[in-house]
């Protein structure tokens, strides 16, 4: 029973990602998503679209990174993926974030959601190259549906996104693809500044 | 590119499930929880406490599962749990919304996920067993944190919820005993009505 405590403990804290609101807007453009929505909405876009993974993927492994990545956040909070100051502390609080959380589960299984979230971390195999792409792709199509507000707000622009997406196309390029369509789509719109 | 587009239509779609509000309050007691942010803690469940399902199951077909099992609800809307009235007619209105959102897939995949919602409904697989468990484990979970203010707020009685349960250890009896225990807790501090 200990073990399930310690389990049903770590169930009840990760509660708190549905509190930690990010920069996007949901589709409707009614206000912005929190990490739990977030974490949903890609563990379904890499079930659904893991057929264009550049490599095979192990979808379970993936889906599990994908619900897990921003667990840290319930510590550090979400970082924008356009504040440059808050990234440079960033992978010191979510180390400790990690430690902290993944500590409440049993310690094999605290083991092994710690591995994947620093393979996730490191976009180093398929599965997280996947996972890191899904990150990517999920908010660019909520912008692009929410009418780019969350771009225009933040006064982001095109080298910026660029810089940010560098790596997308090494999970899928076909998504990828997609993508800079949406990218190019908002720069016309003039909700990204071409700069 | 159709079929890339198909899927991207159904996932800009299934965005509103952010949007369905379910009368179960988050952990905190601030607000209530919606059908994304459940499918999301459900799905983390199924992964950390597969272990407790009372046959072996699939563990990504029933994440999988768990990810669309409340997407009819776009369509439908939330059917309280102690809602009579809205049991009534809850099939038919569920049936159309999956006619019509899962056809929004590319056929092979559209097919597959309405399978899997079928199953889902029927309650008859192991993986259809251990996620309706974890459906029904979830919110007692989240009510007992939030200090039982959904059950004192509809007035719900100790018989509704057992009744509600009384599928529950077919999917998992670890997990139902465990729930029991957080049930007769609220029963003795007056949150679940004794009768």
């Amino acid at each position: 029973m200990e073990r399930l405590k310690q389990q049903m403990e770590f169930i009840a804290e990760v509660d708190k990602l549905k509190s930690i609101v990010r920069q996007t807007y949901i589709a409707d453009g009614s206000r912005k998503e929190n990490d739990s929505e977030h974490s949903w909405h890609m563990a379904l876009m890499c079930v659904l679209l893991s057929e264009y993974a550049n490599e095979e993927i192990d979808v379970l492994k993936t889906v599990t990174m994908v619900l897990i990545h921003d667990i840290v956040e319930i510590d550090a909070g979400d970082t924008y993926a356009y504040d440059e100051t808050g990234h440079l502390d960033k992978r010191e609080r979510e180390e400790k974030a990690a430690d902290r959380i993944f500590g409440l589960l049993p310690e094999d299984q605290a083991k092994k959601m710690r591995k994947l979230w620093d393979e996730f971390e490191e976009v180093s195999t398929p599965e997280a190259k996947f996972a890191a792409a899904i990150d990517r792709v999920q908010p660019i199509l909520l912008n692009d549906d929410a009418g780019g507000v969350s771009w225009s707000e933040h006064g982001v622009t095109l080298s910026q996104i660029l810089k940010r997406n560098e790596h997308t196309s090494e999970g899928s390029e076909v998504l990828w693809e997609f993508c800079k369509r949406l990218i190019h789509k908002n720069v016309e719109k003039g909700t990204i500044k071409d700069a």
